[in-house]
């Protein structure tokens, strides 16, 4: 099946938004085996959006049509679709009962006669109700092709897409898909895909799609069968293969769990507390950690020392230390991590320091030079990286580092501590 | 003038990157006032590319394409352009010899004969070199239309279209073009709009575009004109409208000048030192302040209090204050900066706490509810925030709310103390 992403709406060729609509669509499209050939984006125009969809008709047997649905008048999107496949527009009772609803329990103004346009349907479609907004979805089944009409705000649109056109297009060849996501950390993208070619090259079912995030890099298998336990029984040996070849590098398989819930989770799970002492990072490694629900279970209180005094004062870095070895050696960063745990009496500690630019780099010390450090219970492990890339990136780097430096040492840990 | 964007890349298709190409493409279209009517992405599939590029011919001035340039077997894009104008491909020697001198200044590996594919062009093209990476871009002046092709990676394409395409573009109509962003924080997107919607409505030269950012509202205003300074002229009434309108709402009209970046300058400016005490932040406000190169200059030491514990302990917030008020108080809030100024002897501080949810919330304080504190030099001042959104969201809004309070505050302790 071959299918056409149509996104509508000027705000996008204005370059006022970026279109990730496109973006998570390809996705989901990907992981159900279907092949996406062109993603289009046209304004809020209604001739070109009729040939644009004319087009799509022509050569793809689903388009995925997202934005043009609210109140307005610019928004053409069901009018231009009914016109290119040639049905007519029809009151829809259900929608204006549903929006009729959507205005009561918000109390948010009145409604406005062009809220009514919202409830108009093309002819002989399926209507999909709009949980999060008054627009409705629509799934047209044509001659020439399935065409699906979601809402534009990704909030309103990735809930629709997940609870009505996916398992609608997941039924439409009696498969189930089932995905699990390998998620690396410590292992560079080319690295990691080269460890794994021959897998990825006589891949078919499941498939397995790499993804890129900084400082890590994520694997997608999916299996598609006629049942999720057979699709499960088929994932099992590459999994089991990947994790073979990635061994602890490895910290998840599941698509909804990032580094920082894998981190606060395996703390929580032991009892124990985390503090961070964070120079060049300024507060970033804390506030990922924050970022979980419920951090306030391991995480009490944190600093950032930035300046030398900071280090000696909060931290009880030695002045000799800094002295002869710098603020970014390994030797302030391990006592950075020790005495961040003595101040807040924590079981675990995270310290970071380095020279993330664009000044302050000399050529012992370029920038891109980091220390990050981990604590727990008494044992210290500092870790050199050579990072490349803006301070922004550095920064991001260091935390996502130092994030899994104290992963892989809580596992140790527990490994030694039964 | 009518442009149309192809992307070419089967990583956009497959979902594996966000097109964030044409995203700045569009921008940069509507800056210099050519109109964007349609973006296209298509796979590395010679035909289909063929096909689009035929199709953006028969109905727009400009094409713009970005990605395919590679060394490999899969990177058509030169080859299908070719082939959908009708011209040959012939050896570039200058191509040629900044292959060789790319490689021998870095060093890295040895040249293939795919790297040679590199350096064929499109007869007759203009050849536009590639200051950070291998693949060299092209304009062609086609019949029909003007075709730029451009290499996909950003960091190679954006410096490349700065750098020739745009002033290119910029000559074609003898205009030059001015534009200043007017950055506002403070006020809602649709309440900003509401304020200025006469000047928008009325735009021609000077226009108005609003761009939304979480928390913030940015309006580029654009003036094209036979010079610069005429253009500067040109815009000089509607950005003295803009700011008779905004006053203080208005942080900057710099482009690159971010929040952070103007609270950063303004304190070192005036000798002052800046701390940070954070509960639901959890290191987010000093984490952006540290992002800004020279933040070394007025922070020195800040500390995230994640517990009553911890704002008790360091901050020295009174237990009367957080039994009676509770820790999310306006009453806490202003403990924590006052504290936090003390503790690290800075002349300025900013607190936040609140509740950023999911869980944690009652009908007293719901999810949302946050209170951000300022101090400058003896004066506190302290807001009360109701936010809507995830945790993620809540805590993004509330570390740029909290920057915007000391940066007002800054400014109304120079006016008091000038």
């Amino acid at each position: 099946m071959v299918a056409e992403l149509i996104s509508v709406g000027t705000e996008i060729l204005l370059g006022n938004i970026v279109n990730t609509n496109s973006n998570y669509l390809a996705k989901k499209c990907a992981e159900i085996g279907i092949s996406v050939y062109y993603q289009i984006t046209v304004g809020d125009n209604e001739q070109r959006l009729i040939d644009a969809v004319k087009t799509a008709r022509s050569r793809s047997d689903l388009i995925i049509i997202t934005g043009g649905l609210g109140p307005t008048q610019d928004d053409i999107t069901k009018e231009a679709v009914a016109k290119a496949i040639g049905r007519d527009l029809v009151m829809d009772e259900h929608s204006k009962e549903k929006i009729q609803t959507y205005f009561n329990e918000r109390k948010q103004g009145s409604i406005t006669p062009s809220n009514w346009k919202q409830a108009l349907k093309i002819e002989g479609c399926q209507v999909i109700d709009n949980d999060n907004g008054t627009a409705p979805g629509y799934i047209v089944e044509d001659r020439e092709a399935i065409i699906m009409i979601l809402p534009g705000p990704p909030n309103e649109m990735i809930p629709m897409f997940e609870n009505s056109m996916y398992p609608y297009l997941a039924k439409l060849d009696d498969k189930v898909f089932y995905s699990k996501m390998v998620k690396i950390c410590g292992i560079g993208e080319s690295q990691a895909e080269e460890a794994i070619i021959d897998l990825i090259e006589k891949q078919s079912n499941p498939t397995i799609a790499p993804y890129a995030k900084a400082g890590e890099v994520h694997f997608r298998v999916t299996a598609s069968a006629n049942s999720i336990e057979e699709a499960q029984q088929m994932m099992e040996p590459i999994i089991g293969e990947l994790q073979r070849r990635f061994q602890d590098n490895i910290y998840t398989l599941e698509e909804n769990e990032s580094l920082e819930t894998v981190v606060i989770s395996l703390l929580s799970r032991h009892g124990l507390t985390v503090t961070t002492a964070e120079s060049c990072t300024g507060g970033l490694i804390s506030s990922q950690l924050v970022n979980v629900p419920g951090a306030s279970d391991v995480l009490n209180e944190a600093i950032i020392t930035y300046s030398n005094g900071a280090k000696m004062k909060y931290l009880g870095v030695k002045e000799e230390t800094l002295t002869e070895y710098g603020a970014v050696s390994e030797q302030t960063a391990g006592e950075m991590a020790i005495g961040a745990a003595n101040l807040t009496k924590s079981d675990t500690a995270i310290a970071a320091t380095g020279i993330a630019g664009p000044g302050g780099g000399t050529k012992e010390k370029p920038v891109g030079l980091v220390y990050i450090a981990s604590y727990i219970k008494g044992k210290v492990k500092v870790k050199e990286l050579r990072l490349k890339g803006d301070r922004t990136k550095i920064r991001r780097l260091t935390a996502t580092y130092a994030l899994d430096l104290l992963r892989r040492e809580i596992l140790n840990y527990l490994n030694e501590n039964p």
